[in-house]
């Protein structure tokens, strides 16, 4: 079965939208923030601790479970939910990004592109049947399609050049997608321009797929640009399928990316600064490395509902980020990947009681004034 | 409340008991094995883990827990229980093992310890009054004496005087332990003498302590010689107190020390090993990073019911190990502990049969045959 996405209710003030996503790993509502596991395990934590989390999808990277185990012998094991243990939908990207950012030197032809693995030096070369034959063999819920991710900021013609070889890239990879139960997804490039954002969106629109991504953000542009870029692929993206913004996990981000009719995101973030000693608050991102938490036997928020807070005392994560026990990033992820989930649960309550610019001013009020003052 | 033993049934062909161990936070069954949780936590894995392991009563360390986070911010959070949200009992040692072999140099004198921090050089002195009354803050359910470690082998003469400092120190200790809710242990000593080890243990039976412990092995003798020492001091030891055998946790040597009269044990082995890539099985130990279990999608052991073995293969388990993934250890840390205690419920069982000299031959054949095979 493919996914299937229901358009509950549009936001009356912006182009918000709250709604539920069928999968053949059961169903969750959008907005929804996606927890990254990308070498088939998000970093630290168990399944169990991500349902929850209320995680309503995970996604893994393509690229590097290809690199290591290698999508056959995750086959084998009888598709990615098997090899890992996640009985919830699971994504998986083309690769694409990674092949783009991590993998150099790289030769980008019409065919694919040649690179080399950023483990070993050996010579790689992915195409977009490739990526998607290995998408099938991994058996996510959801693939995405193999795009050229351009570095920012690239010309026109440059950019207009990549958006045509994407979509003849997208093409392709539909053309042999053979998994029944297995979702594809379109994505939409066209860099700051909006003519290729539009034109981006149209055609891999008539192209068909289950669900759009929008691409080529968070690559180095400033915010307002970053915004400009989800306005222009949105707003040529059809209401009845799933919208899918990818590698944004910010909290302001999220929010002003909801507003402009995004559905899910994807980001390491909360689980990256988690390693590094750092948790999402209301009142901005906070350090507990920071000595004024030496003695603060309050949780990370009074408010949260996640294991973390309910358990464990700043001063006790202060002291196991210190002496870097590992313990000390599992509960700050834990603890960050639910404050991103519930605020993806504010904004479909928002969404619901078409309130949702009020309260985008509100949480940004708060979060802001406090993140300059640390 | 101080600590309750009772001994519940005395196997007939051997030195093994059965009995249960009441505590200000929970009563347990020994022998049982204690998972070491250095800086006031056992290493990736959190007290609810911990509980699915079916571990009757953690170790913390006060040597780590003075240094860091200290014993007064411990205390201020309400003790370690308080601290590190563990509620089932919790023991600390003396501090004494560390200072002897992690601080170097050390200038020992009747009076206590002189010693450098292993973590910024600062000068620390540890006595047996400070030991206790860190001990003391850190409101363990049971307080270790501080005692002289010394190296292996010494003469026994030098022996001779350290049971003697070791002796003036427990009582040192014992006058100024305070705490009503905490119960004290002595510690045996006498190397392999076995005319030290009867005095010791007799001397420190005469000062009266809740229980007690046997240090002075795992420094370096031999198998034999080890199991000679714990001869040497539970012959000498009163049957109405519970006995606890330090730093110990290879399988063979619990059993065998069991066998000897011994209830408690606690070792960073299960944990230690883990980080490696090891795993404790029937069949000997095991290191996932080896080829062969690369497509190997059974669980670690077929019969064991930990969280791990219920739900992982050792395919996955190998691919995080190999991509340094922190689960992975986190994984083996489980199954590893969970193994060791599985071990000394069914010893349990074996001294309730009067078969434990059969079990332990039984277990020895099966691990060992493998042992040497891998």
């Amino acid at each position: 079965m493919k996914i299937k996405y229901e358009l509950l209710h549009r936001e009356k003030n912006s182009m918000g939208r709250y709604g539920s996503l069928q999968t053949n790993h059961g169903t969750f509502e959008t907005p929804m923030f996606m927890p990254v596991g990308t070498r088939a395990t998000v970093k630290m934590l168990t399944p169990e601790e991500l349902y929850d989390c209320h995680a309503g999808i995970i996604l893994a990277n393509t690229y590097h479970c290809w690199l290591r185990p290698g999508e056959n012998l995750i086959a084998k094991a009888g598709g990615l939910h098997h090899f890992m243990n996640y009985r919830g939908p699971i994504l998986t990207d083309s690769g694409g990004f990674q092949v783009f950012s991590l993998a150099k030197p790289k030769d980008i032809s019409e065919e694919g592109v040649k690179f080399k693995s950023h483990i070993d030096g050996s010579n790689l070369f992915l195409t977009p049947e490739k990526s998607i034959e290995i998408q099938n063999k991994l058996d996510s819920d959801i693939a995405m399609s193999f795009d050229e991710c351009p570095p920012y900021p690239v010309t026109h013609e440059y950019m207009k050049k990549s958006v045509e070889r994407t979509l003849r890239w997208a093409k392709r990879g539909k053309a042999v997608h053979q998994n029944e139960n297995q979702s594809l997804f379109g994505i939409v490039q066209g860099g700051e321009f909006e003519d290729l954002r539009k034109w981006s969106a149209e055609e891999t629109v008539k192209l068909g797929f289950d669900g759009y991504s929008i691409g080529g953000t968070s690559v180095g542009e400033d915010k307002e640009t970053m915004m400009k870029m989800i306005d222009y692929a949105t707003k040529y993206l059809p209401e009845d399928k799933v919208r899918y913004l990818m590698g944004v996990g910010e909290p302001m981000d999220i929010i002003e990316g909801v507003i402009r009719g995004v559905d899910i995101f994807d980001c390491v973030l909360p689980t990256r600064i988690a390693r590094h000693g750092n948790a999402f608050t209301r009142d901005g991102k906070i350090n507990l490395k920071n000595l004024k938490f030496r003695e603060d036997f309050t949780p990370l928020e009074q408010d949260c509902d996640c294991y973390t807070c309910k358990y464990y005392t700043k001063a006790y994560i202060r002291h196991l980020i210190t002496c870097d026990e590992t313990l000390g990033g599992r509960l700050l992820s834990i603890h960050n990947i639910r404050f991103l989930i519930r605020l993806t649960e504010e904004l479909r309550k928002a969404i619901q009681e078409d309130r949702l610019l009020e309260y985008r001013d509100q949480f940004k009020q708060r979060y802001e004034a406090k993140e300059k003052k640390h």
